[in-house]
């Protein structure tokens, strides 16, 4: 999954040997620091020293501090920040559609159990919940916002978040039908408009 | 709460004190029950037998099995299906405005913790999400869906409430800022015409 996933490390300082053991050891390592420090506290330098091992390898296994914290904090299937980058990369017109499109398929894959697995986590433990929100607010939702613009971007970025996550919550969490087994073509035709008004639209 | 409270209890044939004693005992007996039998195969006789108390005490407390539903399972200070008749009873053009206007006031009573108990609740314990889907499917938002009519009305049901618990979770569980301070009003402004698409417009 890692864009750097063909390089092979020439260079192991670590204790630990190399391969699943050394990426063990940084999602553990991560997941003490990121509680410690918070998520801007965290550097990439502290989690490795405290795994064991070289720098180098949190770029090798998760691409960056925010690969690693998805991974570890959040045990999601994907890189958000790589995923936000492709999403922004169109024309913000259609980044309604491709929000839903690309969340529903990306979930729809672990079964959605890796969804009501983080829910879970965020609604039981309150450090995981402070984390994720520094994350969000200082990664997705101000991206998102410088995206759309707008001295009210941030609310509209809360607005989006608020009905991506509780489709989620529906669809994986509570499970009701007839939307939990809804196609994505069918969702997309649903849901993107609100997105959009969010994004783009009158909301006041 | 109950709309039977002014009516005092005359025949006590249970093991327990009268009064919150009652009360609790119905409380417990309710959740194992419901958790043994689903919410259809509860009774409210078999509730009041386990607790070994009269059945007339659970209309006296709770005023219905949906009542106690609410507050033993649930643990919601209000009862769902009350307040959905007091939603239903206007004009449906107006009832996306009631439905978020409601929804927060309420929540926000609480200062949001009981949603975020919910919340935990259903995402941790397979057993409450079944029970809580039965009741919800069964009571809600089949009575939402008849209000609404059509043969898309239960997908429609589904979408709003996917939009409802998605402002929950921004708001209580995540707290992601602006939305999270956002005055009801402006909620109310910016998010009553998503219901109203899903329950009245346009969504395929």
């Amino acid at each position: 999954m890692s864009s750097a996933s063909e390089t092979t490390p020439t260079k192991r300082r670590g204790r630990r040997p190399a391969g699943q053991d050394t990426r063990a050891a940084l999602l553990e390592a991560a997941r003490a620091v990121f509680a410690e420090t918070g998520y801007e506290g965290a550097t990439v330098r502290g989690i490795a020293t405290r795994a064991g091992v070289d720098a180098a390898m949190v770029n090798h296994w998760f691409g960056s501090k925010e690969g690693l914290f998805a991974q570890a904090v959040l045990e999601l299937p994907f890189n958000p920040a790589e995923l936000l980058d492709t999403l922004l990369s169109g024309p913000v017109e259609e980044l309604s559609e491709r929000i839903v499109r690309t969340f529903l398929t990306r979930w729809d894959e672990s079964g959605g159990g890796m969804f009501a697995a983080l829910v879970r986590s965020v609604a039981g433990h309150e450090q995981v919940a402070q984390v994720l929100r520094e994350f969000f607010l200082n990664h997705l939702f101000t991206r998102l916002a410088d995206k759309v613009g707008g001295e009210d971007a941030q609310f509209r970025a809360t607005l989006c978040a608020s009905q991506v996550i509780g489709m989620g919550m529906i669809r994986y969490v509570a499970r009701f039908e007839p939307l939990a087994s809804t196609d994505v073509e069918t969702m997309v035709t649903a849901v993107a408009p609100t997105l959009q008004r969010y994004l783009t639209g009158p909301i006041d």
